[in-house]
């Protein structure tokens, strides 16, 4: 089957891509192959020489390093519509973290040349990275902040209120994106720690866990049970998405 | 006085402009200024319109952020030959942080604005900026990292670890850059956890204290205390810097 004109689609919906002429995506397109994953698999591990960046097309990514002992540290987990691997041009091509999927997951491989050649001529696309990667590291500051000042109930508030629309009022159903394992992983914490937190922030809130939903009658009491301690406010102005 | 002889003198020597051409440097002097400041001046406020970027010639200055209650989360503490503002150009023009002094500092102001335009010409600026900011980002993911997976004294052992010579061996001399109130700061801890973890520090490597002034007689020891609780190894790959 030719997948080209798929992977052109996708490319021209993801916005690393937008200032792209259309000869460099036909050529990126014809270079890429799209990959299909079950849950589990390892794509590249924390500095292996890096040949490609990928683009998830569906399903979700962890990131991530071990120590020496094999304790875990989660970097992200990233959904749809997002790149990683990119970040290796700036470590003499070897990938900054080890990448496995965490879901049945179908992604873009493109070959990092191509990527490489392409920001040496094109100065809108090296703007457009440049603006992602600031988003992210403003984001990242955000996570760090609330590390030091928001305990793990409050810090639990504001993951699922980054899952809800921006402008809610009243009564709310939120989805969680993948396993509470993984948020726990994502948040850093134990999973002890994260079951503990998790029935503190129910007792302050008066939220109700139903599998993987959560509802909750008013939203405004998570508002001011998380973002209280926090250096913005709701609606968050730190929720841009950094693809 | 005329400054533009040393503020162009110090742009020579700032990795961000090492690929301007003279007459853009010229240009960038001649609309600069130099400014002396005591410790504790606020530059700007978070969300503050930007209209200028800084970068400092002598001193450190701190960034941060508030919560409404006052709470300050420190963002980073940077030191001489630091540029610090400029991201607000990736937030429509707003600060993302606010900035003082935590001593007597020396730096230049700089136009925003010239520093957009360059942006929109200058190619190798922007890789420039680009890969600055990539390896700031790698740092703080080193940074989160740290929080989830090391306990505070661990913390404390590779902030110092950071202030020395990577291929040291045997007995260490390491000063403090700044107070110790900062540095507790800075690594995101309360004045009294920060102190009992200096002294699980000392009881498990037998480091001694002299003001602002550690000895260690086998830095190794602080090497097997931190490090095997972290993805990197010593020495330590995420210490280039970021300027």
């Amino acid at each position: 089957m030719n997948d080209t004109p798929t992977i052109l689609k996708t490319l021209k919906n993801t916005p690393l891509f937008k200032h792209c002429s259309e000869t460099v995506l036909q050529n990126f397109a014809t270079q890429s192959t799209i990959m299909v994953a079950d849950k589990g698999q390892v794509f590249f591990v924390h500095e292996e020489p890096a040949k490609r960046f990928f683009i998830i097309m569906e399903g979700w990514v962890k990131l991530f390093r071990e120590t020496l002992d094999g304790t875990q540290a989660v970097i992200d987990i990233l959904p749809q519509g997002y790149v990683f691997g990119e970040s290796s041009i700036f470590q003499n091509d070897q990938y900054i973290y080890s990448a496995e999927t965490v879901e049945p997951t179908k992604l873009i491989a493109a070959p990092l040349h191509l990527l490489k050649s392409e920001m040496d001529n094109n100065i809108n696309l090296v703007r457009e990275m440049l603006s992602a990667l600031s988003i992210q590291k403003r984001q990242q500051d955000k996570e760090l902040e609330h590390l030091t000042i928001q305990n793990a109930p409050q810090r639990i508030g504001c993951f699922l209120l980054r899952l809800t629309s921006q402008d809610i009022k009243g009564r709310v159903r939120i989805q969680l994106p993948y396993d509470k394992s993984l948020v726990a992983a994502r948040l850093g914490m134990q999973a002890e720690t994260f079951s503990r937190a998790l029935s503190k922030l129910k007792n302050a809130t008066g939220l109700e866990i139903k599998g993987a939903t959560i509802e909750l009658d008013d939203i405004q009491k998570l508002i001011s049970f998380s973002c209280s301690v926090c250096t913005s406010e709701f609606p968050c102005k730190d929720l841009e998405c950094g693809k």
